[in-house]
C-alpha cells in the first residue's frame, strides 16, 4: 500500500500522503508509520483505541480534501459533461481555466489512460491547482500558466474533448473548434444566462452541431423518521453548453 | 477505419455497421464499399451529391441508436452515478438489471480499461441487450441471463461498483455489501420515492456510510430569436441511493 | 338557484348557461328545465337514469369552460400574483393584455368587491374574452378595446394592482408609475427572460422598491399503487416581476 | 388616517399601531403624533431629516411583522390554495391548526366579506398568533383554542373552504366532507411526502374529487450587472393536496 491513503471514521476523514510522523484527531494520535505494515480495508487505532478504517483516495475525495481558491464545479455539473460527451478514458482533453483544479483533477481521474492538458493565467490559482494535482498523484495532467488564448496556437495535437470555465470563453470558441478533432465536444460552464446565450450563439455560429444548453440540478431527499422530504443544498451553480463537432 | 461509424448529417445519422451494400436515405443512396477507403472526419456522398460526415461511434450515440425494451436510464442520471462514485476506468462493476442495456453499455465504455458484469433475469430483454453491446463493439461486458440474488453466490472477486436498477433491489443489498471492496460503491436506482426510503433504510442498517438519497433534473434552455426560456424534456426518471462500504 | 351551473360525473363537466333545452351527454340526454326546481347539490338524471351533481361555477371552472385564444396564465401563476401583492378584494385593478381574458376574471373573482379594467388592442382576442366574461358573469370587469398606452392617459381614478402581459411592456412601466396608489403594486408577467431582466432594471430605474423576479413551478406527485413520483405538466410558463410603488 | 400604517425606507419598515409616543430608528428619532395630520402616501421625517414614507399595512407586510412560533405558511403555498380553490372573499372558511396564525390572517385579508374560524389547541400558539390577528387589525377570524376534532362536531354551518395544516389531518378527513358545502375544497398542507400519499388516499377513499398532490417552487432571479442567474431561498417548504366536495 502507498500514499495517499484516507483515514475515515463516521463524517471524519483524513488524507494522509506520507507514512510518517503522527496525526492528532479529536479521538486520539494515530502512528502513521504503522499504516506500512497495513492495506486499504484495513484499521488503524489511535492511541484511545479508537479505530479509522483505511480507504484509497478517490475522485469523491477530492471535494472534501483539495485546497480551495475559487469555487470548484460540483460533481453533478462534472457529471453531465462526462455523460453527455461520452469521455473515453484515453482522450486528449483541454482544460481552460484551471481554477480550483476540481474539473481539471476529475477529468485527469476518468481519463486515466489518456492526458489533460489544463492552461491558467492567474499564477496564484495555478499554484492552488498544482498542490491539489500533486495530492492527488495524478500524473497525467500538464498544467500550463498562460492564457489559454495564446497558448494554444502551439498546440498541434487534435483534442477529443475541450472545457471552458473562464472569463474570455467567447473569443476561445473558433479556436477551439480548430483543435478539437471531428466528432469531439466542446464545454462551455458559465455562471450567467446571458454569457450562455452568447456561448450558443457563437457554437451554432462556428458550425457546432447538437448543440445543447442546459443546466443540472440535484435534489436531495432526507429521510428522517417522521418522514421524507426534498431539499437542495445548491440550487443553481452554472448552465453548460456541450456542442459537437462534425 | 473499422466499423462501426456513424454517418451524420444534421439531425439525420445512420450507424453503420458493416462496409458493404447500400444505404438508402431521403437525400439519396450511399455505396458503404466506399467507406474502406475513408477515414473519421471525412465526408461521403449520396448519389444526389448530398454528404454525410462519418464520425466514430461514441457513448452519446447509443441513445439514439440502441434498440429499446424498457425504458432506458438516462445520461443526466449516469453521469452523477460516475461521478458521485468517482469510476476509475479500470474498475471491476456489477450492474444488477441489464434493461436495455443503456447503464450496462456506458459503463463498460467509460470503464474501457476494467470489466463490467450484468445480469438480467428476463430472457428476452438480455436478448435484446446483447444486441445493443454488439453494435457498440464492447468487450468488456460479460453478460449472464440469471437471477442476480442465486447467482451472484459464486462471484470470487471484489466489486468497486455495484449498480442496482431491479424489482428485489432490497433483497440484495447485503449481498452487494459482501461483494464489494473496501472503499467501493453501491448505487441503487429507483423510480418510486416509498422505495426509494426502504432502500436507503437497509443501505444505513448493513453498514454503508455516506448514503445520500438523490435525484438529478436536466433543465434545458431554449435559445430563441424572441428570448431565452427553461423548459424540460424529461422532469423525473428515477432516485438515486449512493453508499459506500467502508 | 340561477344560471351559470356546472353538471359534474367524474371527470366530464358541463357548463350550464340557461336553464331551458335538452343537454345530451354520452351518459343519455339531461332535460336542462328541470334545473329551476333543484339547488347547489342536488343531483340531475339523464334519461337513462345517469345521475350528474350540481355545482356552482367558480374560478376554478374557468380552465376547463373558457375559450381560449392565447394560451392563459395558469393558476399557479395568479395565486402567486394575488397573495405577493396582498390583493385586497375590493381594490381597483387595472390588467393590461386582455389575451383570453383568464386573468382578468380570476382577478375579477377575488376582487369581487372591487373592479377590474381589462385592456386589449387585438379585436379578435378581445371579442372572446367578452365571451368568457359573459359566462362567467363577472359583473365588476370593464373591457377597454384599445391600446393601453394610448388609452391610460385619461384614468384618473389610483390602482391598487396594475398587471401587463402584452409587448410594451417596457413601454409602459413609467405610466403604470403615475397610474398606481402609494403602496400598490405593479406586476409584469414575461415568458422570456431577457425581458424580464429588462423589465426589472425599468421598474428599479422608476422608483419601484421590493422588486422582485422569479418563476413558479408546480410540481405534481403521481400516488399509484406501485409507489408516488414526481412529474410536471407545464414546467415552465412565465416570470413574474413584482414591485411596489412606495 | 388610521393605524396600523408601516413606515418605510429603502429595506427598513416599521409597523405602527398607535399614534403616540416616539420611535427610534438608526436614521433618527420619529414623533408618531405627527402621523395623526399625515395621510397614506405622506413622508415623514426623523429628526435628522431622514424620510420615512407612510404605506398602508397590507397582507405582503405580514411576513415582516408577525411575532413568529412554528415556521409560517409562504405566500407561494397561500396563493396556490386560494387560486386552486377559487376562493370567493364572502366565504366561510375553517383553518385548523393555527400556528402562527399566518394563513388564518391571509384567508381573512382575502376573505375580507367572509368569515374565518381557526381552531388551535396549543395555547402558547394561540396567544401568538392572536396577537398577530390583532396587530392585523382582522375582524372576521374566529379564534377557538380547542382540538378541531371535539369541536367540529358544534359547527352547523357549511363551509366553503377547509384548510389543514396539523397532526392529525387524516383523522379529520371524514369531519371535513361532513362541514363542506357541495363545491367546496379541502386542502391539507403538509411537510412530508408519506404523510401527504395518506391524505391523498384518505381523501379519495371519502369521497373528494378531482383530488390533486402537488408542491409549488418559487424560483427567484437575480440580475446582477454581470448576468442573470437563478437561486432559491427556500426550496421545500410543503406539500398541498387538494380535493372538492362533489
Amino acid at each position: 500500500m502507498k500514499p495517499p491513503v484516507v483515514l475515515i471514521r463516521d463524517k471524519y476523514s483524513f488524507l494522509i500522503e506520507r507514512f510518517e510522523g503522527k496525526l492528532h484527531t479529536h479521538d486520539g494520535i494515530i502512528n502513521l508509520e504503522e499504516l506500512r505494515n497495513k492495506k486499504i480495508g484495513d484499521e488503524i487505532s489511535t492511541h484511545l483505541g479508537v479505530k479509522y478504517r483505511i480507504i484509497p483516495f478517490r475522485a469523491v475525495d477530492f471535494f472534501k480534501h483539495f485546497k480551495r481558491s475559487a469555487t470548484p464545479i460540483m460533481p453533478k455539473d462534472i457529471g453531465a459533461i462526462i455523460a453527455h460527451t461520452g469521455l473515453s478514458p484515453d482522450s486528449l482533453i483541454l482544460d481552460a481555466g484551471t481554477g480550483t483544479g476540481m474539473l481539471a483533477a476529475y477529468l485527469a481521474y476518468f481519463n486515466k489512460y489518456g492526458e489533460v492538458i489544463t492552461v491558467e493565467k492567474r499564477k496564484e490559482f495555478a499554484k492552488i491547482a498544482r498542490e491539489n494535482f500533486r495530492i492527488a498523484r495524478l500524473k497525467n495532467i500538464h498544467q500550463i500558466v498562460s492564457d489559454v488564448l495564446f497558448v494554444a496556437d502551439g498546440f498541434k495535437k487534435e483534442f477529443d474533448l475541450i472545457v471552458l470555465d473562464m472569463k474570455d470563453d467567447i473569443k476561445f470558441i473558433p479556436k477551439a473548434w480548430d483543435l478539437l478533432k471531428v466528432g469531439g465536444h466542446l464545454v462551455v460552464y458559465n455562471p450567467y444566462i446571458e454569457d450562455t446565450r452568447k456561448v450558443y450563439e457563437v457554437m451554432i455560429k462556428e458550425g457546432f452541431k447538437s448543440v445543447e444548453s442546459f443546466e443540472i440540478i440535484k435534489i436531495n431527499y432526507e429521510h428522517k423518521r417522521v418522514g421524507t422530504r426534498p431539499f437542495t443544498r445548491v440550487w443553481h451553480t452554472g448552465f453548460i453548453v456541450i456542442g459537437r463537432k462534425i
